[in-house]
Parts: structure tokens; sequence; C-alpha cells
């Protein structure tokens, strides 16, 4: 039946819930407040109902969900940081001195770490998820990262880390990623689906110079042409150009989606994966939430083609699940506006009088 | 002495800490994250330190100043409400049934009530300041609004204000208001400034159809006519066609700044009165954060003209300083990167290595 789980968590994904949003609209309408007054808050909270079947969702319980692995074509010089600082990282997150931490604790997420594929062994620890398939993927500029069926793993993977945090009481999930190297991998996934040029969707992830990122477009155009993936086959441009956290993302957006938790996309390399999991399979579109607008050239391109328009333009570019967490507070503040505003019987405050207004204006 | 505050208080706003800033920069050089990758939050953190003259600025003492007023003007049909509206929406801030109160408690910042000029008189409440100047403005279609004098004694009233909030503990404030028919003072404010046509200025406020949208475009037109506000007298212009909510507000940004306390501005209305307070006395613009872009088309030539830059793209147009409380957290989220994320150093991170890079790109 391990076969079977993608498919299988696939159909479990249903539309959205029009008896909540309908709710939800009604009382949007009835709240103290000028009729869409608070803009794209109403329309959150008008998603979120749809997605988690409640005419007042609540999202109190949330998670961050930092997938990390390696990426074999750091070799060629892509990134500003060597792959070591991966597994470093890994281990910041666990002693909660990154910027995710420091937000996470903020907005009251819990900070959940996987390992797909980091590079080095990382040392037992309460809160680390071990599920390493490799010590990194192999260099996507020789050949395929991974290998059909590993990526295929990474992607179950995924929805095993998502079922088993929903098991622990979810109501809101952000994707977040570590990986030295998974930015060439976004802009490739990016270019594969999009069939646009390699540098109008490549930028300087942690900070290449002119140089660089010559250099880091010249590695994705041979890596495409190398391998030639099929935009029209999800899992090969995954394997082929993705990586181990990427796949991973994946499965955790079916995963979530599955269980009618909405899920808020971090940026360029989350997006990277939304994008894979939305061309995959289109209805799960309608369960994410753009967390913000990347400074990478690549993510604007990625979110208009997923038709998604991110909450928060705030220049960010470090990736982790900053972004998604930062969010998280607006997606809250829509919800408790529908259980938590007075409408206008309840204060005692006069309602639009459409007729009064059209006199006084005669 | 009584007149003499406002002139006071002007001459004790100070630059900005150059000393803090260098070393909030320095701090964020040695963080655990590529240089400059948490964007627009990296560069909040120095203002802040700036501002608030420390390395690592705390602004966990919150607070939204709502100031209410009404307004002459609403008697010309320029509002979809009524102006019995102020009034119950005050009373609904004290009930903490409004947006304002839903999101001050999710981001944990105190809601201060002011009434400066409502149309009605309000019962005793323990949560509300009474300072009321007058039972609303006078029409500014048929003269100024208030004398220069009761402008004045507003600005003086939101110094006051402010200082016994910061007398209280204050780390940071947001600017609120409550006013039917006080985004039509507010364009006037800046078309008066601007010299813009009004048209170019004026939108819809709380939400009149296209007939309302045009005959406040012409009430506007004809008060500008019958006032004359000149644009080299920031008073003269806030009396002619402001309001006392908006002077208070006016009050708030030059107590607030006198203080070192840093001031996040909410939308179109009190915006315009960041607008009378920079042009009135332009230093106290480094004082002010920008929390979002309303969805009044004047509001983005206000922060043009003052350079601010909003932070949040909600499409709010509801106004209480409820676009304020929400990009507190985003100022919070800066001042917790400063304190609480670990150096390289600690967490035993490799830096970006220069030399390395440029050995392998060669």
């Amino acid at each position: 039946m391990k076969q079977n789980k993608i498919e299988e968590t696939l159909q479990a994904i249903g539309p959205l819930d029009e008896v909540a949003i309908a709710a939800a609209r009604e009382r949007q309408a009835r709240l103290t407040k000028p009729a869409g007054s608070l803009g794209r808050l109403e329309e959150l909270s008008l998603k979120l109902a749809g997605i988690k079947g409640q005419a007042q969702p609540d999202v109190s319980r949330k998670a961050i969900i930092v997938m990390a692995g390696d990426h074999g074509v750091a070799a060629e010089g892509v990134s500003a940081y060597p792959s070591e600082v991966t597994a470093q990282m890994v281990l910041n997150f666990l002693a909660g001195g990154a910027a995710i931490n420091v937000f996470a604790r903020q907005v009251g997420a819990r900070v959940v770490v996987a390992d797909l594929g980091v590079a080095q062994d990382l040392p037992p620890h309460s809160q680390l998820i071990q599920r390493k398939l490799g010590y990194g993927t192999k260099n996507l500029l020789l050949g395929p990262a991974m290998s059909r069926e590993e990526a295929r793993q990474a992607v179950e993977i995924g929805i095993e880390i998502v079922q088993a945090e929903v098991a622990r009481g979810l109501d809101l999930v952000g994707t977040g990623d570590m990986g030295i190297g998974n930015s060439t991998a976004s802009s490739a996934i990016v270019a594969s689906f999009s069939g646009l040029e390699v540098e109008r969707v490549t930028g300087r992830g942690t900070g290449v110079d002119d140089a660089g990122l010559k250099h880091k477009v010249a590695v994705i155009e041979k890596a495409l042409e190398v391998n030639q993936p099929d935009p029209n086959d999800a899992l090969d441009v995954l394997a082929k150009v993705g990586g181990f956290e990427i796949a991973g993302l994946v499965g955790l957006i079916f995963g979530a989606a599955a269980a009618r938790i909405p899920i808020v996309i971090d940026g360029f390399i989350s997006s990277a994966a939304a994008l894979v999991a939305t061309e995959w399979h289109p209805p799960v579109r309608d369960y994410l939430i753009a967390a913000h607008s990347s400074v990478e050239i690549g993510h604007r391109i990625m979110l208009e083609r997923m038709e998604l328009n991110p909450l928060l333009n705030l220049n960010l570019r470090l990736g982790e699940g900053t972004g998604a967490v930062l969010a998280m507070t607006m997606l809250e503040a829509a919800c408790l506006v529908l259980k938590e505003m007075a409408t206008f019987d309840e204060a005692g405050v006069s309602e639009r009088d459409e007729q009064t207004l059209k006199s006084e204006l005669a």
C-alpha cells in the first residue's frame, strides 16, 4: 500500500466548504465596520473558513515545519555559503537561535525541524525528525538530482511528517526550508514549468555577486539541457532539478490540504515546492496562502502562475519559514475578527442607510 | 507658559541616535543569517534603535491612541454613515467590540480613547479621556472648521495625552481615529499641501457610491475656495480644513517624538495628521513608521510626500488604528531579532567566505 500514499492523499483533498464561507461572509456583513473595510483580512477569513469548514475558523495551534536537505550542485559554487552551513543552521534551529525561532516564539508557533537529506550526520535531538534519504542530492549539472523513486519517497515523508503534526494538534501550518544551493534548484523548477529564460527567474540567493549570479544562471541552463525535465510531469521536474527538502515540502502541502489545514507558503524555495504541488494536483491551490514577496526575481513569476497574492512585502530573502510565520499574525487577526468583533446590533451602532444617503445627496 | 507647549515640544525633538544605529547595524552583521536577508525588518531595527537611543530597542509596552471628533461637513452628506456613528463607535471601543480592540488584544497593546470633539455627550468611563473642545467642528464648506486657537488647543491636548501615556510606561505608540466625515477633511489637507486636483486625492471613505464621490469632491473643491488654506502655514491648513481628532493626532506625534517614542501611523486620516506634523516641523518625520497602504487614493500621495514606505498592503480602509496595531507585530519582530538571534560565533555557523567563494568561481 506504501506506493499509493501520495495518490490516496491527493484523493482526500476536497473542495472548499461553501457553507462555511457563506456563513463567514454573512457574519462579516454584520460586524461594526463598513462592509469590506478590512480588505484582504476579510477575504482571508472567508478562505480560512472554507478550508477548515468552520464559520469561525480557529488557527490557534500553529506550527512551522522546516525541511532541510543539501544539494550536490553546491559543489559548483552557486551559493555564497558552503554546504556545511545547512547542518550548522539545523543545529541553530534546534538551539532556538535562528530567526525562525525568534519569530515563532513571538507568534506562538512550534518549530518542527526535519532532516530529509542533510550532507552531514546530525546528533539525535528530541526536536529533530530524522528521515534522511541521502547525504545531499546528486549534482543536477551532471544528471538528475534524485531518482524518481527518491523524490516520491521524500514526498511521502513530507505527508507523514505533517500527518504526525496533525495528530499532535494543528490548525495552521507554515512551510520552511534550509539547504545551501536550494535557490538554484528552485530557479530550475520555475524555469522548467514556465519555459522562461533562466536569467529571468534566477536571483542572488543568500547573496552571490554579479559574477556569481552569471555563473549560477549558466549552471541552471546547462542543468536543464542535461536533464530535459518534462513540464507536464511534475514529479519528473521535482526529481531532476529539485531537492529532498523541496520534495518534502510538496508532501507537507498535500498532507495538510488533505487534512483541511491552511498552508502558509514562505518565500522562494517554499513557493517552488508549492509550484510543483499545484502543477501536480491543481486543486491544492485553494489551500495555500502566500506569505510574502521575496527579493528573488523568480518569486513573482511563481506566485503569478499560482494566482497567489502575497500578504507581506518586507524584502525578505532568508527562508527558514520566516515570512510564513510573520504572516500567521495576519491570518490569526482575520479569524479573531469573526470571533470577537461586535455586530451592529450588539453594539447599538447605526448601519449605513442607503435611502437616507440618497436623499441627502439629492 | 501654556501657549508655549507646542514650541517647547518641537524644540525637544532631537536627531536620531547615530551611536545606537551603528551598534544595531554592527550586531545585525553578526547574526546567523545572510547580511540584509531580513530586508525591511533590518532597516526598521536600525530606525527603532536610532529613535529610542538603544542598541537593542524594546517595544514591549505598546499603546494605540484613538482620537475621536465629529465634523460639521458631515451635514453635506459626504459620508455613507450618519454623524451619530462617531459616538456609537467610541462606546464600541470602550466595550472592546471594535476591530481595533480585537487586534490590540492580539498584539498586547492597550487602547486609549480620547474625545476631542464628538458631537454628542459621552457618559463617563474609566477608559475614556474627555477633552472635548466642541460638539464637532464647523462645516468647512462655509468657513474654517476650527479657529486657529482651537486647532492649537487640540494639538496641545494631543501632546498632553501622549505625555500621560509615556508616564504610564510606553515604548511604541500607534495612531487611531474615529470621526464621520474625516476622510473629507483629510483629502482637503493633502490637496492643500500638494496643490493636486481634489479628485486625485479623494476616495470613497467608508463607502460612498459614484454620485457620493462626485459630491464629496465638489464639497472639498468649494471648501478650499472658501477657506484658502495657506500651504506654507500648517496650522492654518489644520484649522481651516482639519478636525479636532486630526489636530489631536498632530499633538500626539509631536509629543511622542519629543519623548523618543516611535510612532506607527495608521491609514489615511492618521497620515493626514502626520502630513500636517511633518509640514509644520520636518524633523518629526524620522520618528514615523507608515503601517500600511490604504485603499484611499490620496494615501499614496501623502506617503510619497513624507517619503514613508508602508509595511503592510492589506487593502484596509477602516481607520481606528487597525493597520497601525497590525504593523506593530513587524516592529516587535525587528527588535526581537536584535535581542534573541544567535551570532555566527555563538552558534558555530560558518560565515560567508569571500575568498573561498572567489576561488570556487575562478
